[in-house]
């Protein structure tokens, strides 16, 4: 195996520590996608550190510090030294993107940042790479998962947007101070992002209008309940006749639209154009470990490059014998007792039924049931034994179901 | 700009086809994203064109031939030829996936596939690239769009299999003959492809169990909305005690589920892990332009590599005078004309209304409406208008609204 690439970080807040996490824990799997080693060259915090040195040492920047001033200057730095960074800075990009690009350009290496837009989910490799020539008419999404959250649990609690925002902070979904996202200018940032990449064009921040969800109302939200809408902050990039628009504002979305159903903390981007229709890509916004995941793959892009695709491991055991929760579809006598000897079958088999309906009379009757996880071997078996039960009108039919909590 | 690269086109079909179109009507954008202009350097269709010769005129083979006996025997050839592959063709790569990947890795070029699973959605390169090093747990998704279509048309119009399938073969939906689709077989190769690409295993499509949707009856359904649940065929690749189950059936989903609605001919996958928590994909999964799309991002990655992102392409018009529909809540005095004296002002400007609600009474009386379409300046004055009429009991609050058909 070749000589390891030397990582210099910079910041170790929760992102910065879940890197140096996974760097550990996961050593060996990176290794195998990059193709080389990863290992720590140095850490540069508050209290520790010389941004000289490390840069000195590395052969690549991580930029997790936050901040426009002393980000900017030290990726700079590092892209005129020739070394590729990977950040997760939003803010970093969206008012300074045109001079870093420039940057990047100049000295022919690469600057990463999937983690400034929608955390893990992979919105910009989608963007620049599958969908690099690919014409875009519309880019919009859900990218503040503080704001979702918010907006979720008014809509579920009828609670007022104080009450909701206190919570939120209770569970580490909104900051101390969480005018950024409340007001809708980190969803500006973000979208000041993606618009750039999704149409060529020098989007800066203060070409972004935006608008927050602080002065949302509960009856708003009941009404909407009433109309059949939900409620979202929505970031719009979108080409009009004559320019682009690129804003962000609360918005009312249909039952079917493929925004709707994102809920709590996550964040969800809808692309559109003639030739891709419309393609969703939707997971968690934040989180340490998820935020740190993003970083990763930026870090294994960079140092892989146009690697041949990995060959497998090695066998791996090809498992038939596996759990489901399954609906029970029986057509039966309609006389008593039925119902009895049936959960007697499931019983006896250890499996419980989770909810049951019976349906019609005479020679339309029918048992309709959702039993619990079970072993398949189990529940095809007691499936053969009600299949020769004399009071069966026909042969039992069954489909799996996933439940809430489980497969 | 550099030499272009000369590229053999196999097959040209529907896809072939698009392919054509698009290396053509896009040509400047492709170049622009790949750093090189591609040109079409042959065609092997069954009327035309010798395999050897065309082989040799290329820098890089796209096969959309389909079939598994020549597509294997050419993809094979190009490989130990040295020259990269772009392959939409899920059969080759389910059933000889280790001998093309050992081929590719012996001769270091790459062989690409995203158009081989779930059409233009970039699952592919989401779990091989972005979440390159991740250790998935589940893996699963509606990955066959005709069934998808059958079972959404079933659902809500309450017609019977045999119904249904005879409309999505007269909208082009489904194959005169659908078997594959239908009967689970397309799910499962995707699913090989897609568990080998997660679980670094060797899956042969021997190894995944399937069933489809032929017996599903309206019964089923019917029953299923009863309690809450949708229907879609899943395919479904889990890390399990001591192996992976593979395996593609018909199952029920809970509303919250992030497949439950998905809809119509469209794919989507969610992959699991504890890193990423749940990030899931969905857009069509078939159609000409679609697929081709994603066969050209294939071609872009192979001939970019590791470039850096492209800077804007020059100054455009960021605009801020767009339309939009709006929800508009008005706190109003509770007397006679007051909703006659807000229409007027509406249609004056020339907004139309296309629903109002009226609520309450005396001082709690309100009037809660959504307006179409509308410059979003006309709409603005319109309320600054409202904003000072005498019955108004405070400022009118407003949202924009995203409708079904429109932004």
């Amino acid at each position: 195996m070749s000589e390891p690439v030397r990582i210099g970080l910079l910041g170790r807040g929760t992102v910065g520590g879940a890197v140096c996490d996974l760097l550990e824990d996961r050593a060996d799997a990176i290794r195998e996608a990059a193709g080389r080693p990863m290992e720590l060259a140095g850490v540069l915090t508050t209290s520790q550190g010389d941004f000289d040195s490390i840069l000195a040492d590395s052969d690549l920047i991580v930029e997790l510090m936050g901040g426009t001033d002393d980000a900017r200057r030290y990726v700079l730095a590092a892209l005129e030294a020739g070394k590729p960074v990977v950040t997760a800075n939003k803010q970093l990009l969206a008012q300074h993107g045109d001079e870093l690009f420039a940057a990047a350009e100049a000295s022919g290496v690469e600057i990463r940042f999937e983690a400034a837009v929608a955390g893990v989910v992979p919105i910009i490799r989608t963007v620049t790479e599958a969908f690099g020539s690919v014409p875009f008419t519309r880019v919009f999404g859900i990218v503040n998962g503080t704001t979702n959250f918010i907006l979720s649990e008014m809509a579920e609690t009828g609670a007022s947007y104080d009450d909701v925002l206190a919570r939120a902070q209770e569970l580490g979904y909104a900051e101390a101070d969480p005018t950024e996202d409340v007001n809708g200018a980190d969803a500006a940032a973000k979208m000041a992002i993606l618009a750039r990449l999704a149409f060529h064009a020098p989007v800066t921040l203060d070409q972004v209008s935006f608008e927050g969800i602080e002065s949302v109302q509960p009856d708003d939200l009941s009404y909407a309940k009433e109309l059949g809408l939900s409620l979202k902050l929505l970031g719009v990039a979108e080409k009009l006749e004559g320019g682009i628009a690129v804003r962000v504002f609360p918005c009312f979305l249909y039952p079917g639209h493929p925004l709707a159903p994102i809920g709590g903390p996550f964040n969800a981007v809808t692309l559109e154009g003639p030739e891709i229709t419309e393609v969703t890509l939707s997971g968690p916004g934040a989180g340490g470990p998820q935020t740190a995941a993003a970083v990763i793959g930026d870090l294994i892009s960079i140092v892989a490059g146009n690697r041949v695709p990995r060959r497998p491991e090695g066998p791996i055991e090809i498992l038939s014998d596996v759990e489901s929760s399954f609906y029970l579809h029986l057509e039966v006598a309609d006389r008593p007792g039925v119902l009895a000897e049936v959960a007697k079958s499931l019983s006896d088999a250890g499996i419980s039924v989770k909810s049951v309906v019976q349906k019609g009379i005479g020679d339309d009757a029918r048992l309709v049931m959702v039993v619990h996880r079970c072993p398949e071997k189990e529940f095809m078996g007691v499936v053969d034994e009600i299949a020769d039960l004399d009071y069966m009108r026909s042969r039992p039919r069954f489909i799996r179901v996933i439940e809430e909590e489980s497969v």
